[in-house]
């Protein structure tokens, strides 16, 4: 009798092999061959599911962003948008070690898709994706009648999204300085800027476990 | 008679030629034999400089680094930080071609280091380098007066330092929409944002060349 192999689950174990082979070695050890090797399958076996490394390296992509995305979606939300914001970017950014495994996959990720073309579509997918939450998110400030008057939105929006990227990368180079009370603190801070002084005194004050850094000269 | 090499020179074609190897092909082709033949040296030569790939990385790195000191360094200043503090900025942020391809050396150099601990430590020198500049930023702002009340400045100079890199990964990415003119504008938008009013009235209105993106239902 022919083995019943689970394609899904197959594939979501080489998916997952990527991952850590990209986070332990590198993008480039990336290989058909080393990936097989960490997921315990035979190279023929890959080869059956991903004809290329690009391939590979885009489903383990999708996988990433499919994961991001089934986060947002199970958050529980208050309705307070002052508290709703913020979980929903935690859920993003490198707040524990699995979401920071992601994010150094997607850096990688993207670094790698500058030299190879065959993933720039998905690059720009997972992008749009992630840009797309500041939309919702000034929308539903604006719906909440929350936002400062006379803020242009399409500055707005990359400014947000510049703090959540940048924050990210700084968070998986430098985790010991910007710790997830660090991230959380300045989401919290930069959200409250934007918003109406009423919302800045009924909201909570943001954290801030991070010592206070006084003016230095120079 | 021997031939007279000048080290320094050759030293300056090496990193130059990694650049473009970068650039073109990945970090993950930037071997000592790929970026020989793009400098037109011998693998020999080489040899004689970096006896490591990993000290020929560090190498290219410190000198994109001090290409950017050296601008910081050259930019005149008026004296207004409503405009001196843009200028800076745009020295570092990817502007032009020369500058987008420091930021993916940059970039492919962290996602690099992390899985090459031998890189750490000048990932960890130039990061504590970028930041400085909001540090310095601050206590310009603060010694000028120019500061909004009751800022924290452990947040702030990672929110300012989280604005730059995040926009420099856009920009990298998405040159078409993370233009100049959006890079510009969104620093601009920024430093206001943290200023007392009266410094809002003085200021020139920011950059708005990009089109206003309305809220959307969803």
């Amino acid at each position: 009798m022919p083995k019943i192999v689970d394609h899904e689950l197959q594939k979501t174990k080489v998916a997952e092999a990527t991952w850590r082979v990209i986070q332990k070695h590198g993008i480039e050890q990336a290989s058909v061959r080393n990936i097989a090797e960490e997921a315990g399958i035979s190279v023929g076996s890959m080869r059956h599911y991903f004809s290329t490394q690009s391939e590979l390296l885009s489903y383990s992509m999708k996988r990433v962003s499919e994961r991001v995305s089934q986060r947002i979606y199970d958050t529980v939300f208050s309705g307070d948008l002052m508290q709703d914001i913020p979980s929903l970017l935690h859920e993003v950014l490198p707040t524990d070690n699995e979401k920071r495994l992601e994010m150094e996959v997607w850096f990688s990720f993207v670094v790698k898709s500058l030299s190879d073309d065959s993933l720039r579509t998905l690059r720009h997918q997972v992008d749009d994706e992630l840009r797309s939450i500041f939309v919702t998110v000034f929308n539903g400030l604006s719906e909440g009648q929350l936002l400062l008057p006379g803020l242009d939105f399409a500055i707005e929006v990359e400014r947000f999204y510049a703090v959540l990227d940048g924050l990210a990368i700084h968070a998986v180079m430098r985790p010991e300085r910007v710790t997830p009370e660090v991230m959380v603190a300045v989401i919290k801070r930069h959200l409250l800027s934007l918003c109406q002084p009423d919302v800045h005194s009924m909201a909570q004050k943001p954290d801030s476990n991070a010592k206070k850094e006084q003016p230095r000269d120079t």
